[in-house]
């Protein structure tokens, strides 16, 4: 009999940002005491904001007497938490209730575990250059997947395919790697695919806080009919700088049946048969990220960002190199120069430059011949780098 | 076509613990002032240690500063803490390296994980009475499910079936909800059991800290074979008070293969491509419990609810009830007095006396005619209910 799960045979041994770290080490080795400037992995490096820091010690405290101690947490989320999270949609005029809502660890790991809820036989729509990990999970369960086209020309819009399928749609706005966001008719177009086809849109809003512009969605739920087809997964890590610290949320709408099951109370058996919630310290730090300090606190955060991918564009320019995203997106895709390939283009940057960036290719086939790089890293390292990129194209490495 | 996971709908609506929340509930709004003795739900009520508290509080203080700040964390555990947990192992001869041990959320959360390795067409064989989620997450992967013999006179020691079958075998020692601990003897019968059948133990452990009498394994790497067949899956919620805290370990041994895979590097293809690790505050936290100061902390710990068992065991022998358990754990297991059944028994507990347990019927049908009682309810909750039972005995309420 089989005995494991051979789907596991079929994904690729090495995974993209441990090929990336090997070469950087490799590159230290044979240059120590170098520095790079790491625009790479999408990490963010400023600290948790002074609300989040108070709320946590505050939790550790309840944890430190019997009178205050809390054991395990609701499997679903704190209803406090959920309550909070439903508000600040609602405060935005997008209709989410608070058992709507379940807190998790994270986006990557929500993304991952939301996949139970789903036929094998149902293929994934992944819409190229994408986050690796959506594939990988995918494929580790057996699914084939659909790749539709991205329309590059119109700043990297995903678009619905032109014959109907019903499969598991993944959408990420603002993107990951392109840095594109999808407009109202972008989502309109996927929600009507959707819909028409039985299908269940994946909606990763990861990166929602960066979206600057005042027309541009940050909730698929702001478009009427998501909440019959779209499941939404977001996460602290780059609103909050959680990377590190861990804590998500997830939002499966009443509306959302297939097969005559209610995706929502699916959720619910998985969660309280699978785990026993998230830290109740981790959950006062999300807490406080949704309080009305929190939000003014976060809202500097994204400006230190927002300042550091203004900069970079500004380098870019430049140095006459075409890129997209930076406006509402932490992640800037540039054109590789000259026809180069992405993972030319990263070895220059490293070798030359001492600048780490993510190749394109990572991404998928459609990446190819781009390279992205994340505006997460401190000011000076990404003012230096813009330095550096512009010294590179006058000594015609690029 | 099917869209949605549809072994959803074989799993019971509703979930043991859930519905004991219900019946209490209920019982309250009609008695409201009245107040519960819960030796229900196997939840912890002692704070965290100092070391505990010490170190979690450090880490937060890191995450308020950007040159201390940390983001994602290495997806299978901070090395240092896989290193500490081998060495803890080791400290006791028993042969686990730190590239065996990965980081997770607890042991609930891992035990859902972890079936994701395994082939959805190999049954699981649960030795019931069992942890209830044991055959749910493998009624929701659509697994089917095998339960052999429990040896009821030799203290709940689950037997291998006389036919060989190949399996995902649960164990659980000490047990929940038993509290019976599997000898040696026991575990060398399992071993061979799985070695020769090609199949794989999923060891539960996380009451491994319970363990009093020297003789008795607790880990089930301290009997020799285990490596080529074995998971142990472990956590610091009852060790040291993590219920709400969250935190566990896994050990996946380098021997262990199966179909040619090792699922020790499955298991990395799986963390690296479906979370983004544990949180930092979270894995300090757990190195905290094993550093030197933090092991006899958690002793002292362990110490409060072994004192509880004492009590409450000395009520039951004054009251002349029979029950197994207690000694090298901290649940006790009960046989229901005068034939009755096991929520018939819960009822009377509760509307009789305020003491909220937990009916063996929830673990499977082996389970009736059995409550179990928590001993991690406070000291003063314990001899009050030690004292009550005796009462309803004499009152013939049992």
């Amino acid at each position: 009999m089989i005995c494991m799960n051979l789907n596991y045979m079929k994904v690729k041994e090495s995974y993209l940002f441990a090929d990336i770290r090997k070469r950087i080490d490799a590159w230290l080795a044979d240059h120590s005491g170098q520095r790079i400037l790491r625009l790479g992995i999408g990490d963010v490096t400023q600290p948790l904001t002074p609300s989040v820091v108070k709320a946590m010690h505050e939790a550790v405290e309840d944890q430190a007497r019997a009178e205050t101690f809390h054991g395990y947490m609701p499997e679903c989320g704190d209803p406090q938490l959920r309550s909070l999270i439903a508000q600040w949609y609602q405060k935005r005029n997008i209709p989410v209730e608070a058992d709507e809502v379940f807190v998790s660890s994270g986006a990557s790991d929500e993304l991952g575990d939301i996949l139970h809820l789903f036929d094998r036989q149902m293929p994934a729509m992944i819409p190229e250059p994408a986050y690796p990990a959506y594939a990988d999970a995918n494929v580790m369960d057996g699914r084939e997947i659909i790749f539709p086209d991205t329309d590059m020309e119109n700043g990297f819009q995903p678009l619905p395919p032109e014959h109907d399928v019903q499969a598991l749609i993944y959408l990420c706005s603002p993107d990951n790697p392109t840095g594109a966001v999808c407009t109202r008719e972008c989502l309109e177009k996927w929600i009507a695919y959707a819909v028409r086809t039985d299908s269940v849109i994946l909606f990763d809003a990861a990166y929602e806080s960066f979206v600057f512009e005042e027309n541009i969605p940050r909730s698929i739920y702001e478009i009427p009919g998501a909440k019959e087809c779209a499941i939404e997964i977001s996460s602290l890590s780059k609103t909050a700088g959680f990377t590190g610290t861990r804590c998500g949320y997830t939002v499966i709408p009443m509306e959302l049946k297939r097969d005559g099951m209610l995706l929502n109370a699916m959720w619910v058996r998985n969660r309280t048969t699978r785990t026993n919630g998230v830290s109740y310290i981790l959950q006062k730090a999300a807490m406080a990220v949704f309080s009305e300090q929190g939000q003014k606190e976060v809202a500097e955060l994204h400006e230190v960002y927002r300042a550091n991918a203004k900069a970079f564009m500004k380098a870019l320019d430049e140095a006459g190199l075409y890129y997209a995203g930076g406006k509402n997106s932490p992640y800037i895709w540039m054109k590789c120069p000259e026809g180069k390939g992405s993972w030319e283009t990263f070895d220059i940057l490293l070798k030359q430059a001492q600048i780490a960036a993510t190749p394109g290719a990572g991404f998928g086939e459609s990446g190819e011949g781009w390279i992205r790089f994340s505006m997460f890293a401190s000011k000076e390292d990404i003012v230096e780098a813009g330095r550096r990129i512009i010294a590179l194209r006058n000594e015609k490495y690029f």
